[in-house]
């Protein structure tokens, strides 16, 4: 069986956790992986035997580009990538500009005769999957989705969100679960000599990632202190009569890196049956995002 | 906003929630009943106003027919329907004959430009699309379904494979969980006057359903002592690193039904889309699963 050759777009958490996704996948290998600079000597080890390359277009016979830079880096890359005709998968997880992404993206594939799978993580992803059933079970409820596992929990996205700040060396930014689908945001910062804090946080809470939830700001010596890999979240729809729940929780990186990589089996098969388009995880028919022939997918169906 | 026309076609439990169901949805309309026997005076009141049939071809303008007869008598319905170029939904359940009834039923709707979505209720169905998620999360686990909910809940499958029977003349079988995706089943009859007990326990137990669970039968006098309408399932998926979990609970043929419904639309959608064929549900994109708009659909992704 032929593999699904796959670049990785950017070596942060995501990229890493997706290098172990592809090695424990039956039908995937890894072509390159794409970094803005070349390997530096602390990552040697790690992509000892991987080709590692500045552009995409070093890379050959690319299937599938896994982006797995910071999210709002991530609809820009896409572009650049799709325009190339390549198939891309991201985990964008702006929630807000899920609809302004598909309008900017869709046409574009379609031009390029190519696949974009985006907003494809745990949440957006498959939460939002899991969102959709619970409302077609429930058509009459409300679902309510609350963050942060059991004890609070590492949001990637936010936490590169404060990181992009002037001023900051260091952050993270924890996700606390707050009561009916509420949160508190804790974000921890490690400053640049001479930055500014009372600015900086303003510039946090004023940001829409951090808008809408009760958030604090406080600065430390040391983040590492404070960091997690974990992260989860609850999903919940009561009425009267059906009561649904989903809970789901783990290590952030390695749960979005383990969807990507099944989004990149799903846009690959789109593009090979020529639906071309931009698509969010519930526009591509589950059973594409499973490995194997088509029988062993609909194994304990 | 056209709405899609709906046949119910059978008139148990499951019918008379999609009723309901129909009656909920903004963009679905009944457009009659097909049933063996024309209306009798039980269910006049639950009928009133309703165009009741013997025969699909009674009625005009059908969009997709909602197959609700016990789930043994679905595919050769479903074969009966869309040879008539009609789509169909419908819950059957056998969870082994899926891959047999998907090779009988794909040809046959792609010959007769039509769509089927089977297997399409609550369990396999909705539950099939979660443990899907399960697998892609979390590649390396496995996932253990356990039915009945917190009590132990009421089968459909089982019990009108149970009502079925020679000489049984009510039943109900019940679902009990017996941890790690194990279960007990109890099974109640009222027999006929003269019925073998002993022989119809032996059918019982050596019938596909139940040959694979610990299952005692009971004669009483009364079944109605020993129902309910509730049912539910658990899927777990645990890892050393991933953890996930799916509750489900309610009114069984409500739940059913309401999946039933969604199903019908994505049907519709399908056949509009010229994407004929037979398919289970993880095989449709969840959003076609929805009302509304395309960005109706999207929000709260």
């Amino acid at each position: 069986m032929r593999k699904i050759k796959i670049a990785i777009i950017g070596w942060g958490n995501v990229g890493r956790f997706c290098k172990q996704a592809v090695e424990n996948a039956p039908d995937v290998e890894l072509s390159g992986v794409v970094r803005r600079l070349q390997s530096v000597d602390k990552d040697k080890d790690e992509l000892k035997g991987v080709c590692v390359v500045t552009d995409i277009d070093a890379l050959k016979d690319i299937d599938v580009a896994v982006v797995s830079v910071p999210s709002r880096e991530a609809p820009g890359k896409v572009k650049e990538i799709i325009s190339k005709g390549i198939p891309t998968v991201d985990s964008f997880d702006v929630h807000d500009h899920i609809q302004a992404v598909k309008k900017d993206l869709h046409p574009l594939a379609i031009q390029y005769k190519t696949v974009s799978i985006f907003g494809a993580g745990w949440d957006p992803g498959t939460d939002s999957a899991i969102r959709t059933i619970l409302r077609l079970i429930s058509p009459d409820g409300q679902t309510t989705t609350t963050f942060g596992g059991t004890k609070g929990g590492r949001s990637m996205g936010h936490t590169a969100a404060v990181k992009a700040i002037d001023g900051v060396k260091n952050a993270v930014s924890l996700t606390l679960p707050n009561g009916a689908g509420c949160h508190k945001r804790k974000v921890y910062i490690e400053l640049m000599p001479g930055a500014d804090f009372e600015k900086i946080k303003n510039q946090i809470c004023q940001d829409p990632y951090f808008v809408h939830d009760d958030t604090s700001v406080t600065a430390v010596e040391d983040i590492s202190l404070f960091d997690t890999m974990n992260h989860g979240g609850e999903l919940e729809r009561l009425t009267r009569n059906i009561r649904q729940a989903y809970s789901v929780e783990g290590i952030n990186p390695m749960m979005t890196a383990n969807v990507l990589i099944a989004s990149a089996r799903a846009a690959y098969r789109a593009k090979q049956n020529a639906q071309y388009g931009a698509f969010t995880f519930i526009e591509r028919p589950l059973i594409d995002f499973l490995p194997g022939s088509f029988e062993e997918r609909l194994k304990g169906y």
